[in-house]
């Protein structure tokens, strides 16, 4: 299986997170986003809205990282991802949801800014953080009721946790952990999750 | 159960569909957002986002309309709406994905101003919509090539399909129906998904 990809972009990482959860090895073909391969015609062939990652298994060509998670999941072995009991399954679904309407977009407003435009060379728009801040900080709030119960899904680990993980640990090299930090329910799950094998993996 | 949500919400009805097509009654209970019911303390007990649909079946609260038609799909006698291949199944869920990622967002420009903005008594920005029409229809391009095959996962109807569905009938009604005629696969697919009674059932 190919991962076509960046070690650094947070939906690829969605992808190597579960592969390392799975045992799964797999190889990952850079698409180098400076030099603006993702919108080239090779990378268009796969995926066709020019973003990362997309995933090539033995001829089967799927993109969207939430779509191959629960691919992956479903098709290798390994641990389960998905709770078997559908409450809780849609408890994950429900979570995986969550992230990708609300809490992508405030997070990624702070780590493009804190991050990803100091890499390009830009001073980073502090207003826009201020902004990313306070859209995420409400979404923690909600997320901290459910993270007291362990996990999104509430039973145990799952590609809902997977889907946060990404942003979660790229506020910290942002520069605003204390978004973490400040809610202890998601301090102390950030504790457990980060600390799995599969997480040093992928992140370190 | 009970469906918390607006009878004319693009979410709503795609839980109103899914419960259609497995033949299920449920309680319709509105949430009247002129007077801004969603965001008072009764609503938000359900759905801390502050936003429709949420579902109550039997004490079990779960929010966010692509979660809650997996969840009821999974639980409810009737036809699957879920391949049971693994490959149609990503298919699916990559389409799904689509129209939450990069649809949904285009296709909203235009009904929210053609629409919603002309209920509330605005002029309608056309600006916005022009924005609009450019982003859905560039998505749609690409769908129209999977739409060739019959519907988005490919060997039947499914989620994915009643998805997009509601977006797609309000392009019409927001008088651009051209994004959808002006391709053959897409209006093809539109005719045959929106003949289904249980659609009509939503939508009349």
């Amino acid at each position: 299986m190919k991962v076509f990809g960046h070690p650094m972009s947070t939906c690829t990482r969605k992808v190597l997170a579960t592969l390392a959860e799975k045992g799964h090895e797999a190889e990952l073909v850079m698409v180098d986003l400076m030099k603006g391969e993702h919108k080239q015609p090779a990378h268009l062939a796969r995926h066709p809205f020019g973003v990362i990652p997309a995933i090539d298994d033995n001829g089967f060509v799927l993109y969207e990282s939430r779509a191959i998670i629960r691919y992956l999941d479903q098709t290798l072995p390994g641990p389960a991802l998905t709770p078997t009991d559908p409450k809780d399954r849609a408890r994950m679904e429900q979570w995986m949801s969550v992230e990708q309407s609300y809490f992508q977009s405030g997070a990624m407003k702070i780590i493009m800014q804190r991050m990803f435009a100091s890499m390009a060379g830009k001073q980073p728009d502090e207003a826009i953080v201020d902004q990313g801040k306070d859209e995420a900080g409400k979404v923690l709030d909600i997320a901290a009721e459910v993270l007291k119960k362990g996990y999104f899904a509430q039973t145990g680990f799952s590609l809902a946790d997977i889907c946060w993980m990404p942003y979660v640990q790229y506020l910290f090299t942002a520069g605003a952990g204390s978004l973490i930090t400040e809610r202890p329910a998601v301090a102390s799950w950030w504790e457990r999750v980060s600390s799995r094998p599969s997480w040093k993996k992928v992140a370190g």
